[in-house]
């Protein structure tokens, strides 16, 4: 098979994962979110975000990582951030699913995005910890805008959702997190999302 | 409103490109596809073709071209590709769109986005061409992949899918148009695609 007929077998391939369901629901609560369509927002977020990184980070770089992130999805399927069982084995998973999915594209191409994934799990350069800090912050805003139904669910607290996303975020683009907290805070004070200390802790913060 | 929420409010009102439904449906034909999923599609598609544009292009502005080409669809809603009435008031819709949405943003970053966008519309540059191909080319793939029902739904023959795409994908990447037209032909030959001129002239392609 030439390179061009390789590529879009990967396309078609890949085109399950627009449905690979997440956890958390779009901004306005109608369904739950797709990872294709999570994929694209971070890719926009890498774009209008980019003058605020942490560290210079090179666009393409950036844009494409996000655009490919979570596509061993297609075989290893979305696992929720909070489950730390199934955390553990996803690893094991992703690898196999990286070693498929890529290898369906032309050597160098597929090494390419191979290693720009790795990257990313790594968050060892500046555009991986860049695009980590966009990938905690989408949920989070789509959560706190729709009014915290995932993780009501879940049963997760405002205290959790900070510890698990806070220094990711810090990390990859400064001043963000206040301005996420303070969505958090408006769903603990609209009771949609639970604080551990109590709505009397509200103020220190 | 400093800069960083006047960006997250900027994603949460995009978000409702995940719901503007096309009429082609998913390779697998379980569903319509969403244009905020194919945005995504075509932001991958961009970076794994890349090497196959007709002219020298810059990845990072091809890319956020890819993933921003459809958000005034937020407002002005996806036009049919055949639907010749609509797409001519298409163009006033769509400039009011891209007035409200883009202006959302940091006026650096919003005019930045803007005047990418009006290049695609365009296709006054060389990412605007690769990338319209590209637009061109995935509902195709997603097309004769799933079996061709849009187009069976609208009466799209053989013949109207080439007038309409072929000198795009061609002015974009040489070569790809002969491996799409090798699946059409295969369409037609199962009897999924139209082709006016009948079967018996299969065998001129």
């Amino acid at each position: 098979m030439d390179d061009l007929a390789r590529i879009l077998e990967f396309l078609v391939e890949i085109d399950a994962l627009k449905q690979v369901e997440r956890r958390n629901f779009l901004a306005d609560g109608s369904r739950r979110e797709f990872t294709g369509e999570h994929s694209w927002h971070l890719g926009v977020a890498v774009v209008v975000l980019a003058p605020f990184a942490a560290e210079p980070i090179d666009l393409a770089t950036a844009v494409t990582m996000a655009v490919i992130h979570d596509i061993v999805e297609v075989d290893a399927g979305d696992t929720f951030a909070y489950d730390e069982h199934l955390n553990e084995q996803k690893a094991a998973r992703e690898q196999a699913a990286a070693e498929r999915l890529f290898g369906l594209l032309p050597a160098a191409t597929g090494t390419r995005l191979r290693q720009l994934w790795e990257h990313y799990e790594a968050g060892d350069t500046p555009e991986a910890r860049f695009v980590m800090a966009i990938d905690r912050m989408a949920p989070m805003l789509l959560n706190v805008t729709e009014g915290g139904t995932a993780w009501r669910e879940a049963g997760i607290t405002r205290q959790r959702v900070e510890q698990r996303n806070r220094r990711f975020v810090e990390a990859g683009i400064p001043g963000l997190w206040p301005v996420l907290a303070e969505r958090l805070d408006r769903r603990v004070a609209s009771g949609d999302l639970v604080d551990e200390h109590g709505t009397d802790r509200l103020g220190d913060r």
